[in-house]
């Protein structure tokens, strides 16, 4: 499948880890089987971290066997720290991510840690990769958390964040997401960060991660897309927030994101209507959960061709 | 007031024609006041369409004239016809908007005539106007709805829309509103209207009018702010619809697009928490209407220093 973007559903870790309830192994199993048959190439489908931390996740690894069932499957995972990351090497997920604020207090809150020292946490998870040579099949990358704004902070010196992402790809980082973890950002900010950070580390190793907390999330993902990015996180019906950033709630919606690429001709590889479908899981398994999505709750235009089927019918 | 960008309010006739309670008199008057205070520049009061058609407009001579108490608003309504005009040139409102629409089986249901109908009209409106020289102080403008899709046609040619913004200027019309009547648009296609349509005519003559129903509301106003664009119709909460598109629900919202262009830097003129504060008007009086609004929610960031503020300031 021919895609001019890659977009990455983080709902099952960056929205679960918000719920409550626990959401069933065999949903998130079935989610995983319809978001990869939808054409969804990436997903990361847990967090590493202790089941008394996060019960939500104690199912990890039957959830990660699963996710590797299918082979055109990225399977990420996130990672606090290095003992986590060893079980994701363990376990052979494709890919690790990492998280570290550019706010110093938000990352004290976040991980009780100074930033410098979740760069040493970082070194210690690539010692952990070069310590058994099957370790290396597994790609590390990393979050930059409260990149263009902080609950905490108020905003956050993009020079900061330069700094962050060129520290972590220095350290072996293949990937760095510049994430508006608590929604902040706007359209120009966005423009200007992603153009100086796509010139300065090339478009390949960049992703937007954007929350819609005060309704920009899809503006914010068209500047970042203009400004060349072309690896975007979303959450299936905007599942998501941080737990410790007040009223950050809501990643950008996967589906209204999909509507907007396709609709502008630009390939997701992924089928709308059946991404759509696949809302369904949320809706019976999360029935006290605020789903999102606009497209969802209008349908697509009469006649909406998405770029992705026109290209598959030539 | 230093403005970039001007918006105008059309919540109090695009939204409440559709609320079936009757918004009291008084409580539009407040509305106006409060809206003006906050910097707004201009609003559509109101519809000139008889009021057994649409009673919420039966105030309408008692709204203009309090409207017209504030010298720097500029006094707007909507007409459907050249009898509603002649309601408006006797009041001396500032600028009356027709529409017609770019989906010939819209225009139909609409306004029950073909658009070369709705033409006509516009020129006996402009014949009304002639008549009488006090009536020239009334600027004579026209929105092309569903001017990017139709819920009943689906695609709309775009050499048409073009057609109809020539035909309408050149019959004396001094402003073209490029309306997404029922949120078909997607942000590649609003920047390719409005980049062709500005070229054409002009940037003082380009409106855009953008509805959030699949969520690419503010995407798409950003779209065509960098097409050129400089003037937007949203509204206060994102109140507004067309009885005659299905699921049309909700224009652009007034304060999200306020504090997506300050954030940008884009001067608007406008007090974003003034603004803010006029939506208890709404939720006073019409306490069984959907508001919207993200930033209404979430408050704006911690630090944020709106443009408009920053220059007033400087």
């Amino acid at each position: 499948m021919e895609r001019d973007v890659i977009l990455r559903e983080v709902g099952m870790r960056d929205g679960l880890q918000m719920v409550k309830s626990i959401f069933p192994t065999d949903a998130k199993k079935q989610w995983i089987d319809r978001a990869v048959a939808a054409g969804m190439p990436e997903i990361e489908v847990c967090s590493f971290v202790p089941p008394h931390v996060v019960p939500q996740f104690q199912d990890h690894e039957e959830v990660v066997r699963h996710a590797q069932t299918h082979p055109d499957l990225l399977v990420s995972a996130l990672v606090p720290n290095a003992k986590g990351a060893e079980r994701g090497f363990m376990l052979g997920v494709d890919k690790l991510n990492f998280v570290v604020s550019a706010s110093e207090t938000h990352n004290q809150k976040n991980v009780k840690c100074t930033t410098e020292q979740s760069l040493e946490r970082f070194d210690q998870i690539m010692e952990v990769r070069a310590s058994k040579p099957e370790y290396a099949k597994t790609e590390v990358c990393s979050g930059v958390s409260t990149a263009l704004g902080c609950t905490m902070e108020g905003e956050i010196d993009p020079k900061r964040v330069m700094w962050l992402i060129e520290e972590l790809l220095k350290r072996g980082a293949t990937e760095i997401g510049i994430a508006d973890t608590v929604g902040y950002a706007n359209p120009a900010q966005v423009k200007t960060m992603f153009t100086n950070a796509i010139a300065a580390f090339g478009a390949d190793v960049i992703v937007a991660h954007f929350h819609d907390t005060r309704g920009l999330g899809l503006a914010n993902a068209l500047a970042a897309y203009e400004a060349g990015c072309r690896k975007f996180d979303a959450s299936l019906a905007g599942l998501g927030g941080c737990p410790f950033a007040p009223a950050a709630t809501g990643n950008v919606v996967m589906d209204d994101l999909v509507f907007m690429f396709e609709a502008m001709g630009v390939k997701t590889g992924i089928d709308l209507d059946a991404l759509l479908s696949v809302r369904e899981i949320l809706e019976s398994n999360l029935p006290d959960e605020p789903l999102h999505g606009m497209v969802a709750r209008a349908s697509v235009p009469k006649g909406f061709v998405p770029a992705s089927m026109a290209a598959a019918a030539e």
